[in-house]
């Protein structure tokens, strides 16, 4: 009843700051990767999303710290698709360490928007193709 | 009844995607630099903080995007510290543009932690004395 | 017989690494914001370029760091446009902290292109007719 | 009579900026990735150097840009140690993409320094002993 996508990363050093841990900044761009993963899996690459003039645009994230990752931690990234993006897409986001502890989670909603315009527009029909039978 | 503190940002060239706008992970950094600020203004810069052995961590995030910032763009970052930070820091941000268009809005929560054992402490007294006298 | 500009930055806490200090990466940023400055200050800000369907090409870099900067600082970007931009621009940056020290300087080479066809152009010849006078 | 060692990254979509283009900055960003994953694969990762209370200080990078890289893109990342590192540390750096255009290359000097005193230091005997071998 979801869609989910894996995806690992290592820690890079420039992510680190002076408290010798990862930014906190850092895992709202691991959440980007998780998602473009995700759309990747499901053969519908952010790409083909701008081929078709349509963009996605963040209206809105959360993210709770739990954990402090650290240069040399090799993350797993699971990314979840829990509903068909009708007006929305949203997408929530676990982030483990290489030991399975739970770093941080979050939500990312995103809207669609035209290329051109830059107002709101609905799912593409053949994005919402692809996921729809992969929810059943 | 509240501490608010304003920052002007010039947007950087290097913050900007290929959407033409500011990175969405950006503002999370923006907020960084309103509370910063706002601590500077109250007389306890972050680095007083990290003299005296204690360090913030990020607990949570929430960010609503509105409106999207560009190159060009000077941002007003304005921070509210709304309550007294017992346990918890909770900073309250708005941005805006040149124009006073509300481009996002969020809040972060950070706790206090032992830069020596990194486990929870309490506000240090000395920020809990400069602070109270501020919200009355 | 140059156009200098400067510019007051101040270290951002996101900035730094886990050794404490502003990761080398973030100078060849602070290059940028150094010569966006300088073309605002002649009266053609990168936007203007971009309007004429100009952009630059960033085509080689080179940094040279001598002392660290670090949370707290407040930096000055020194930038200066040293010759007649023919076929490349060239900008030579030296950034010093609040104490007048030397931290890096180095050198950004940039080649004009077409926003269109993403060839090499020459210097537009408005901007020319700005800098030329500038040199006398 | 050089250790090199291979990187694959994807481009990351807040890596590029509003040419549509990865920011020139992250070159400096991938050298760094590049240079870790050869001291892993050679046994020491940049974590054994900082147990041993050593750190690296870039001095120097140069830098050459080619060819663009785009979101999309996956990159290799090609590093040398073509020297012994006694003074200085030198890391040769290639980056590709997929289809084996070279997009950039560069190089970073890095001096040895003591993370108590920082002041400079000789590289650690260790590591030496076990580049030395590979050289021959």
């Amino acid at each position: 009843m979801a869609i989910v996508s894996e995806l690992k990363l290592e820690v890079r050093y420039y992510e680190t700051d002076q408290m010798g841990i990862v930014h906190h900044s850092n895992y709202i761009r691991y959440y980007e990767c998780g998602r473009c993963k995700l759309m990747e899996d499901i053969g519908f690459p952010h790409q083909r999303l701008e081929r078709e003039g349509v963009m996605t645009a963040v209206v809105g994230v959360e993210s709770r710290y739990h954990s402090p990752a650290r240069f040399g931690d090799t993350l797993t990234v699971v990314t979840h698709l829990n509903r068909l993006p009708l007006a929305k897409l949203v997408f929530d986001t676990e982030i483990y360490n290489q030991d399975g502890v739970l770093l941080n989670n979050g939500r990312v909603t995103l809207g669609f928007i035209s290329a051109e315009t830059r107002k709101p527009v609905r799912c593409p029909e053949d994005l919402l193709g692809i996921i729809e039978p992969l929810f059943n």
